[in-house]
């Protein structure tokens, strides 16, 4: 074959990369779990139904096609790759119902596929990290905790620069927005979620055009916009603005009792910021951000959504965030901020005084790694310096020995040797595994 | 939505069959680490053109198409789904060559996708675990012994019937066809691959229509796909048909080597079986093919391929082992062979006295986490009996009353009743996680 080139937005990681992203997804599962979520996963693809009820996003999605597709079997027309995981748990739940426990809290970590023009941060393939909590006909706030605490823990036991999870409700908006007179509420979310976008002069001007504002609505809901805050004094800021709805009222208690909640556990992680606006989405009611300080980049969504899922009289409301796994790794692989001590999982190598050595060699590796220790023999029997350089450039950090009269092994970074039996030693529990380093 | 339906081929699990793959995932993973290999993942598209290398399976593949895709952005014309994890393993080592140490060991856990007609053991998409040692120019046999070793090791730690692993070797049937003078021993080997499937007489038929076999060399075939041992006598029997060839001689050195290093270690794992042909593949020397004995299924294969990876002058051989997950599972789960001890991953269920005293409860579920312990805030403040009852719906083996006067946990399985301490309190370690059990 002529040597192959990448294909542009899909991302393949180095071993060292890859193993730094399996620790990485290792620790989210590991915290999902501590926190009740079971995993799950559904398949890739999803008929095509499934996947435009969103309407937004369906030119970004990748059809399937049997090459030599015959006329007798149509079973896989309509079929597309899914392009989130929201998508497809909303389908299983409803598929499942009647085999489920509920509420159904469930932790899905897999690639998703969107026919986007690739730039910085955007794939056409990419990893996702979801938790989601759904119940049936209803469920209840503290879930909107539950899921962005998760989250938080899991993120907080990664070795990344600390997250801000920014967190608002869609009724402050939509009813702040009516309380205000504003024709078009759901024309003015989608103007103010274009704020980081194309800037506040562009957004106003957009929210006159398109949402029926005056000048001085416009200016309200920029304002509204423009709060936030740590604690709950956002609340005094809103009402500042001198705005009655219902729907505001019922927005600002659910964004009180989440941020209330959630500073108690992580204090200074999930703050309210109501420029959070998701305004094309399937949301109702909270709403999440993840942001990375110091990057510039949203590595993660979420929110209550109370109507994605039904099937007849049954409704099954959710709420959940995203973890966006590939985005992640990518901005920080990009500026150096994460390495790894070796890029395999050897911790041994023993080495091989000559080929027909190598059943012993192999008895002694077997004995390793009966006890956990990763451990491979030497490929081949040349001098031992040219071993040991086998090991230095993998990073592995040992290499073994064999003698008649007794084996040894030297730490090949100090140069130390001692004597040692395969049936006891072991290394110290730092070198056991690959260690990541964070130089953010 | 209309309540929607599986779609044939495309496997889901339920949340408890879900944990048991993951369990096993996991264990597969570690095994393949403590043997030096490390986590790898490619992209799940290739070019249309990699994937047609192979020719046979071209008719299976899933190709993709955006949606909207426009003239200007071509990019992802001529991209379809991999069918198995060898062929993007090739192309990444092609690709990353002077990234690479050689020689290169992977493992790699990604569905692959074939449109073929599903049936029992056949999926549209399937979860693959793959092993795999690529070097540069030249790779030693031992390889051929390092793989299976791995695999047997990985599949004896797994909670399933004991597997066997039929070796063989293409020089062997390559080698022993031309010395019987066959016309066209390409032919044969896929005449007699055919053996399990239209039996005898009809492969003896085969041979002699499309290898231009003579009825006596199409019993000789047949004789050599007679031949299987646990040990080294298949040599003996070999020699018994009285057929001299060089290559046969090269191939049952190998064989030889390989039985006689995995009987070592996995005595009655590995053993010789010259039916073994997979006579449509790219193999060029040692193949496996893995059995699952009481299930007439094969779950894996794999072998020795010199000849998948090159660019210009550089040639990478290279050898491997495909553990087939999902079938795997499907054949298991089909017969209801596993179980596991409960469908999600709580440990510990924290009951509610009131819904006042949530955040109570959420500060002992914390300290139970921060020590491991999967735990769960109840849902709501129901009566306890209806709290007990949602842990006993899922399987958690412990429910935690908030006291006043200090802390109990329940074993609802007992009934034991305790007082407790969330700081120290740990349950014994078979509870911590879910537990499977095999029922074959």
């Amino acid at each position: 074959m002529t040597r192959p080139t990448p294909l542009s937005g899909f991302p393949e990681w180095l071993p060292g990369q890859r193993i730094i992203e399996a620790q990485l997804v290792d620790r989210l599962r590991g915290t999902f779990e501590l926190h009740g979520f079971a995993p799950l996963t559904t398949r890739a693809v999803e008929p095509m139904e499934q996947l435009l009820r969103k309407g937004e996003t369906s030119k970004e999605v990748y059809v399937l096609r049997r090459l030599q597709a015959d006329a007798e079997d149509a079973t896989d027309s309509g079929l597309g790759l899914h392009f989130d995981l929201t998508v497809p748990f909303a389908r299983y739940v409803v598929e499942n119902a009647g085999k489920l426990q509920f509420p159904f809290r469930r932790y899905q970590i897999q690639p998703a596929w969107r026919g986007e023009r690739p730039q910085e941060g955007r794939y056409r393939e990419f990893l996702q990290a979801d938790i989601d909590v759904v119940d049936r006909d209803e469920l209840p706030l503290h879930h909107d905790v539950e899921v962005v605490l998760a989250a938080a823990d899991a993120l907080s036991r990664l070795p990344i620069p600390p997250v801000r999870i920014r967190t608002n409700n869609r009724k402050i908006c939509e009813g702040f927005y009516r309380g205000l007179g504003i024709a078009d509420p759901a024309a003015a979310l989608r103007a103010v979620d274009k704020l980081d976008k194309i800037g506040r002069e562009a957004v106003a001007k957009l929210l006159v055009e398109t949402a029926g504002a005056s000048d001085a609505q416009a200016d309200a809901c920029l304002a509204l916009g423009e709060i936030n805050s740590e604690d709950v004094s956002f609340v005094d800021r809103v009402r500042e603005l001198k705005v009655d709805d219902p729907l505001l009222d019922e927005g600002l208690a659910e964004l009180v009792a989440v941020v209330e909640a959630a500073s108690e556990h992580t204090p200074g992680v999930v703050v309210a910021d109501l420029s959070i606006a998701r305004g094309l989405d399937y949301y109702t009611g909270t709403v999440y951000e993840i942001a990375l300080p110091g990057f510039g980049m949203s590595i993660g969504a979420g929110g209550r959504y109370d109507n994605l899922a039904s099937a007849g009289a049954d409704r099954y409301p959710g709420v959940g965030i995203s973890i966006g796994v590939t985005r992640l790794l990518g901005v920080l692989f990009g500026r150096d901020a994460l390495s790894v001590s070796r890029p395999v999982p050897t911790c041994v190598l023993v080495a091989l005084p000559a080929e027909s050595s190598r059943p012993a060699a192999d008895r002694i590796a077997t004995a390793l790694r009966r006890r956990g220790i990763a451990t491979e023999v030497s490929p081949d029997a040349a001098k031992f310096g040219k071993q040991i350089r086998y090991a230095q450039r993998r990073g592995v950090p040992y290499v073994w020995f064999p003698g008649e009269g007794g084996d040894e092994v030297k730490d090949i970074r100090s140069g130390e040797q001692v004597a040692a039996d395969a049936a006891t030693w072991t290394p110290p529990a730092a070198d056991l595994a690959p260690a990541i380093t964070t130089q953010a």
